[in-house]
């Protein structure tokens, strides 16, 4: 279906632009790849691909398409914005084949959906890599992204941030925090990096946060027992965008940790704004 | 003005109705009091007691007013929901004579409100004392406030969430946090607990938190260097009802370090909603 001297690799891709990125840096090296994008999720262009959207759950199909094309490797990308509803489940022959093995895994209480997800496949043969060992291209590294550098209160804020995302990271919760003059003012969890950036914008809004001119730092770092195969951070153009929006002077990021998409568009957007994007060295051998 | 054989104690009020407990311990004490109420928050009902509501910055009048009722001994107490514009301040000769500090501790980059406030009352000559010294009863103690106990599951979530929301204090962060089912879904920062607990019914309703029967806990314990003298962590009736509504299967608090306003509210809508509400011993001692 389609032609490369690499071996093949399959895409399960959630939404966003991540899995067409990962999907050329593919092709560009040779692979070809056929793309498995989830019901409700995946973002329309997969269609530039080979693919097909499949619903949670339809594992058999999944597999024959990927015998089909001959593939073993797989990389999962993109956002999952629902997390998935068992009972809506359309189970097929190769669902309820591995229904076992599913059933086992939630009486051990694991309910992290994206380990398990990856136990199973490799249950079924698979090799999960990440999209960053694919396109490398996509992660952070340490330094400046624009033209415009953080300050010396930045900088401070900057340390404050990456600790309070640190410490919440820790904790399993989150992987990004926001400090405004030294003050940490929003902690990640379930709600995720947009919407806790939409959450300080209100709290200015409604006088309860005060500052004058750009001030105030987005941190975003990986957990320290993050799968980055699967689960990597990530910020893009709308991460940018809502942080100059709220008045943010940056965004600061884990060097090699962190995914940044549609990195031209973060670099123009931070450059129009005024923002500064910055990747700053891993906090595993700061804080050792 | 009001009748009693104690010291006078002067009630610098907030929003709420823990002001208006505060008045009714020391009365019952024997001390009269007065309440200074602080204009856009205090409540309306603290006319029951002598008072006055003033502006931020009215420091002159204030001292005016407790110099005429003997009061040399202060409690800071109730919310206050939009921090001081300090541009707006009506600043009185008393203010005046007294910005020479204020601007040092501005400098200082001292931008914690309320030890500053404190500081500043100490220099004036007062001594402030907390509301839980007049009003112990406010304060959770060890064990459940209602009829409903924790069950096993409950327990892990209770260990989990106070784990949170120290974590969370540590960095200076927030008071709170929600864990439901082993996993940490919401941190508290500058939007307070309200706030955070309605975003995790958003999160539910969104289908983005699913869970079956009550399961859930909300934690809240004092952050480690609070002064609980001016800023005791509160839960009221109002947080009970947020966490019923919610379908959380209780409220823990550090024992000896939490305020219940309203505890018979509390506990009457801990019993008609299956929730309980239970008092966690201290972190501190647990941890070290």
């Amino acid at each position: 279906m389609s032609a490369g001297n690499g071996k093949p690799l399959g895409i399960i891709a959630g939404g966003g632009t991540a899995p067409l990125l990962v999907a050329d840096a593919a092709i560009r090296a040779g692979r070809p790849v056929f793309v498995v994008g989830i019901g409700g999720e995946a973002n329309p262009d997969i269609a530039a691909y080979p693919h097909e959207v499949l619903k949670w759950g339809q594992i058999g199909r999944m597999q024959s398409l990927f015998a089909k094309h001959g593939i073993t490797e797989i990389v999962l990308i993109g956002n999952i914005r629902v997390r998935p509803d068992f009972s809506k489940f359309r189970l097929d022959f190769g669902a309820v084949r591995i229904m076992p093995k599913v059933l086992g895994m939630l009486a051990n209480g694991d309910n992290d959906l994206l380990s398990g997800v990856v136990k199973l496949l490799g249950e079924l043969g698979y090799t999960v890599v990440g999209a960053h060992e694919i396109a490398p291209e996509l992660v952070a590294s340490v330094g400046l992204l624009g033209r415009r550098a953080p300050d010396k209160a930045a900088g401070t804020d900057i340390d404050k941030a990456m600790s309070a995302a640190r410490a919440i990271g820790v904790i399993d919760a989150g992987q990004a925090a926001v400090v405004i003059n030294g003050r940490v003012v929003a902690l990640e969890a379930a709600e995720g990096t947009d919407q806790m950036l939409d959450r300080v914008a209100r709290l200015r809004e409604a006088g309860r946060l005060k500052w004058s001119g750009r001030a105030g730092i987005l941190a975003k770092c990986a957990k320290p027992q993050q799968d980055l195969r699967v689960d990597m951070p990530t910020i893009g153009p709308k991460t940018v965008k809502a942080a100059a929006e709220i008045g943010l002077a940056g965004i600061a990021v884990e060097a090699g940790r962190v995914m940044i998409v549609e990195r031209p568009e973060v670099i123009a957007l931070a450059d129009r704004n005024d923002v500064f994007v910055v990747g700053v060295a891993g906090s595993q051998e700061k804080r050792g």
